[in-house]
């Protein structure tokens, strides 16, 4: 299977007029090789050349994992003492023979670091953003991907419920963000969860990207929730909100305006038209409610080995929606200093529109 | 605290030239700043000039965050097009009038993607590497710093010792690895381990960055397991190693000359000698007992904020040892395909010496 992504990346390399894509540890190189690194202060850099040619550069130490590659690739090794880590980059430089070449780089992921490496190992190299082809060689994602997908949202959801009998008024956001955080590994995601949970209650659930505090939840707050799982990698990306005890009859009122916001967002959903449409869709009925400059973010991102990768769900883009595609739609209302609602599923597009991987109920969840 | 850490800063860049520092997300703009933000495709920034002044530009999204920062800073804002980013990034330099300067990075955090909106909004400057300024910054850490970093200690040992009951021959690494993880959270760690930890038993222990697998432990195993919590941000990172029912002669013999280095290593450290002397002294004693080539990788690394920082545990280094610096101390001897050893400590370098901040037993562990 990475032998057939290799071969494609190597087809969009050609087509895209690159020499090389030049990979620090991160989705991309284990979608392409299977390795993982523990991203730290020691460069480790995959070189894909045009021709199909493999390099690695590592340190001495990780050598061990030159054999459980998925594709054949040559390692050029370094020991511990800084001073040595620049001629192993050389040394993949001459192996590949990319001395003035256009190479490719992922500008979300490639550090300073590895850049000053290549450049120092390739003066007459010119480095640009391969974003394009990286997006094209991952954003359709293949059966087995979504079905690890599928797996992160099973386990997202069902942490989910675990920790909702741990929700009462007294209990702080921190607390609940642990017990969350628990119930996410005892129900299988893997450590590196895709995002810190948010918990936010009251006054800050009007607050997007809330951290986590020690306050306590008191009768009238609403609750929002956003958290996910990952599961051999996948991510999932899920938000509900909850309401305590009896709440201001206008936060039924917005919860109400993003379920149907919600809804209509995952309908519209599907592949030939431009990803902006989603967008404008689910953004129309909260716009329609008067309620649009509370709504002030974008309506969703993709989403697959990255918690945010493409498509991004924004109005001005034109990307065209394709079948395996996968993608949030997390509509929301936020009243400044009161609170807030947000809704937020996963779903994939299908040949004839989409499927969300989630079916936790959407509505207000009422807990006394 | 942190006004006087601008203060430090400012001086800092005086002194080595540089007109300005730009940091992306992570923990010298949490130590700067006490902001903190998910790293992913929207590009966060701070730009600190050495006169002082902080601007920050960041999404629309994130703009309440303005009103959490410890230190004054002005903000530019852009929208979930892509298309606004580089207007604020401008805005930003405008603000600054920092169009022909030298401008520090840190290169293992700032990526291509914020590298290049740096330099779009100003063509004529010159960024450089400010890994000794950043470095110069952080090193030493503050009391109150220690203090954090001795409660991550103590969460990474109690978690250790609740894990240990579940450890029995026919539990897998992977079995041993979620209870370590779920009993760190329990103790109260932050949900961001410094590192998934390694538990590597039987041949897997002779690889030293072993990734969990699916093997079952058997009697005559060796188990090395590396684990880390952290705490408020700040990062604890040890090591111990278990024995499974009776195991080869070799392996008790190669845990005593581990644990021997590891105690001179610890005695080793202490203010005003080299950062290499630590690593000579601890390999001496594993080379002295002829297993020199079975110690793979340097002594240890600094821990902070970060799992591994300055000051680097190896040979060539001369940087001096100064109060307030942390570092691990964790020498091993791997036996490639039969099992490993590793002992791991974190100790803070004192006025006189230095001190461990861990205390958990570091004989091997027996289990039947």
């Amino acid at each position: 299977m990475t032998t057939q992504r290799l071969n494609r990346l190597v087809n969009l390399l050609q087509s895209n007029g690159l020499d090389a894509l030049a990979l620090n540890p991160g989705q991309t190189m284990t979608y392409l090789s299977g390795l993982n690194f523990h991203i730290m202060e020691r460069p480790s850099v995959l070189i894909v050349s045009a021709d199909g040619k493999c390099a690695l550069v590592l340190a001495e130490l990780e050598k061990i994992k030159l054999n459980s590659a998925s594709i054949p690739l040559q390692g050029f090794t370094y020991s511990d003492n800084p001073a040595t880590w620049s001629a192993a980059f050389q040394q993949a430089f001459e192996y590949l023979y990319l001395n003035d070449a256009k190479i490719g780089v992922e500008p979300t992921h490639l550090r300073v670091l590895e850049l000053r490496f290549l450049e120092d190992a390739a003066p007459d190299a010119n480095f640009v953003s391969a974003e394009n082809v990286i997006t094209e060689l991952r954003i359709q994602k293949e059966p087995g991907e979504i079905a690890l997908m599928r797996k992160a949202v099973e386990i997202a959801q069902d942490a989910f419920q675990a920790t909702v009998p741990v929700i009462h008024p007294g209990v702080t956001e921190r607390e609940i963000g642990s017990e969350l955080n628990i119930q996410l590994l005892r129900h299988g995601s893997d450590a590196e969860f895709p995002f810190a949970p948010i918990v936010a209650g009251g006054p800050n659930s009007s607050n997007p990207h809330a951290a986590l505090s020690d306050r306590k939840l008191i009768p009238g707050d609403l609750l929002v929730i956003d958290w996910g799982a990952s599961y051999q990698g996948y991510m999932s990306d899920l938000t509900r909100t909850i309401a305590i005890g009896k709440i201001d009859p206008e936060f039924e009122k917005i919860a109400g305006i993003v379920l149907e916001a919600n809804s209509v967002g995952r309908n519209a959903s599907r592949p030939g038209i431009p990803t902006g449409q989603v967008d404008q869709a689910a953004r129309e009925v909260i716009s329609h409610a008067g309620y649009g400059p509370q709504f002030t973010h974008r309506v969703g991102h993709g989403i697959g080995m990255e918690g945010h990768e493409p498509p991004y769900i924004f109005g001005e883009n034109q990307l065209l929606l394709k079948p395996g595609m996968c993608h949030t739609i997390e509509p929301g209302i936020y009243l400044a200093g009161r609170g807030g609602v947000r809704i937020e599923d996963d779903v994939v597009v299908t040949e004839t529109g989409s499927e969300s991987l989630s079916n936790l109920p959407r509505q207000l969840l009422f807990i006394d």
